[in-house]
């Protein structure tokens, strides 16, 4: 079997407001960043399959006869298969020699590969391929860069396997998938993000497939239909964190102090509702400044109600995403803004040890891209092996 | 006639938790603060009646008989006037040439010493008289000076009129009036306030005449029964601030986004509530570290909150009391905190460019002191003109 080339990428994400406070029943807002992971795949007749991570100095192959044997003859079809098979993954975990528990990055993101390679091709005959990915996202700062990872080998191996068809029709530009196949790819990058997680939200595959904006409550994600594309910042403070121990910590405080506490969940929870309103209206009638005025104090605001229940960051000016307690902020820029401010902000904050990236939020999810459309840079680091 | 000499001090006020809460009808906690203002009141041969306040390089006297023409000979005894003269102040005002609407701070405490003078004797015999007043607290960063300086004037003047009798029985310690005299003090401080500010809510001249802490809540005051001294540093950021213009941030914030808002405010509530509860229980069970701790958790939350609704501080890790956006900080110290660090402490905070005191708050309200039981130094500020 020979399988098509192609090359798709995925957003990250951010949550914008709601973080912590989705966890006590409030509305959150995800929305997708503009850093993307790209993963190029290409048929191969070495009789092996190959993954290359460079961001995680990871390259791995292995015979394609070999993986023959882990896969049943009764195997389903990708399209009809919504449970993880339990079993493949402890044959894979066998296979390639991770104990069950271990965490470790590699190892993660070479079972969710292999994965979702068997399950996309078991059903029939499994080709030879490489398959290399490379991502602008930092890694284990709460960007989403494993969702990223996982939507991106869903579309591609999903795409490569025929289970959807490649929505690219021309010789040049970007395209995207139907919304039934964005579906299938969203589910089993949450598969991926299972194999990854353990015991993901669903949140940030479905941002990395959908792009735009997500309000999440309850469990329940529902996509926005509305979302401007809004310049930003994004400062990595670079603050170690441990998402575990801040939950916990909102938990305690509240348990603590239910009258303090229940009242500010109830404020942050105000906060998301009023930024998607404010975000709808600037896609229906004119942007003015007073719209910004308001995101940024929606932001400010929400800020410190992240320090009320102690886990705001240390950094001040630079509210943030993720869980807080360090991580990435997010800083809006207004159209006007002149790009030599920026470059100076930029400049400021790298002194000041932080990593910075000019970007945007609310752009697209998944995309199959040409190779003369991919931005400058990203073929070299994809072909870099 | 020849008064008693007499030597009183008042306590100045912060208020704990509930600023700007209290502006929308929430409990706020107003404590009193031992940073005090003492006063000192002789006797004289010399036909005048003259005051001298050090702090704010005044000294001035006036004929007894000239200040004579300014009672009209109906003039009502001190105990049973409750309401501010206004034909009396107005006659004040022409008598030492301020115009109406003039808040400079000397005007304004020779105006308040006069009336409450006049008001004291005016119905029987007008005394030469002269009184010194110098205070601890730093003035306009909402400590109550102002209040204090009421405050000691009432209970000096009062007591020396003979309308409430000096509680000091001894000729050493210090002595507190009963809680009818105090009642009246606190009415006559009001006055004084009155003509300082125009419109006082009352909360500072209560916490001068009781001391310890007070609930305020939609314009009533309730001295709590139960208060534990605290040891504290006072921080004076020294920032400028305009108490009219935050409370008008407030309020905008409020009307732009009640969703979010109000629930801050009831937050705040819960914060002033539950402070309250835990001073409480200090003083009816044995005070344990959790209890600090409870009491340093809740104002980190105020000041957050205070964040939340735009009116904190710029300088982190030191709450503020007084109105917010600058003014002053709280930060408790611990009974087991060593002299050392409390020393280290106070420099790093003088190494900022900040004023800072160690105190107490929840101390005494208005006393008496015999002039062997005023801690060192204050004499020779009393006394240095």
């Amino acid at each position: 079997m020979h399988v098509q080339h192609c090359i798709v990428s995925a957003p990250g994400k951010a949550i914008l407001h709601g973080e912590h406070a989705v966890v006590h029943g409030k509305v959150a807002l995800a929305v997708s960043l503009n850093l993307r992971t790209y993963l190029e795949l290409k048929a191969t007749s070495t009789g092996k399959v190959s993954i290359d991570l460079p961001n995680i100095d990871t390259s791995l192959s292995w015979d394609v006869s070999e993986l023959k044997l882990l896969v049943s003859d009764s195997f389903a079809k990708p399209e009809e298969t919504k449970q993880l098979d339990a079993e493949l993954l402890r044959r894979l975990r066998e296979f390639v020699g991770i104990a069950d528990g271990n965490l470790d990055t590699r190892g993660m993101a070479t079972l969710a590969f292999l994965y979702i390679y068997l399950s996309s091709f078991g059903s029939g005959e499994l080709p030879s391929l490489s398959v290399s990915v490379w991502s602008e996202l930092p890694t284990g700062a709460g960007l989403g860069s494993s969702a990223a990872y996982s939507v991106c080998l869903a579309a591609a191996l999903l795409t490569a396997s025929g289970a959807i068809p490649a929505p690219l029709k021309h010789s040049v530009g970007t395209s995207r998938w139907c919304q039934e196949d964005m579906e299938l790819i969203n589910s089993w990058a949450f598969q991926g993000e299972t194999i990854i997680h353990g015991n993901p939200s669903g949140v940030d595959n479905a941002v990395g497939t959908w792009g735009g904006m997500l309000r999440f409550l309850s469990g329940k994600i529902l996509p926005l239909s509305r979302v401007p594309l809004l310049r930003i910042l994004l400062t990595n403070t670079n603050v170690a964190r441990s998402t575990k121990v801040l939950v916990a910590g909102v938990k305690d405080k509240r348990n603590k102090f239910p009258s303090i506490i229940n009242p500010v969940l109830d404020s942050v929870d105000a906060i998301s509702c009023t930024c998607e309103k404010t975000l709808a209206e600037m896609t229906s009638e004119p942007i003015t400044s007073e719209h910004y005025n308001v995101l940024e104090e929606l932001i400010d605001i929400n800020q410190s109600q992240l320090n009320v229940m102690g886990v705001g960051t240390p950094v001040s000016g630079h509210p943030l995403t993720g869980a807080g307690g360090g991580g990435c902020g997010i800083t809006l820029l207004r159209p006007e803004t002149e790009p030599s401010v920026v470059e100076s902000t930029v400049q400021d904050l790298r002194d000041c040890g932080y990593e910075c990236w000019e970007t945007s939020i609310g752009g697209p999810g998944v995309q199959q891209h040409h190779p003369s459309s991919v931005k400058p840079g990203v073929m070299e680091h994809l072909g870099a092996r």
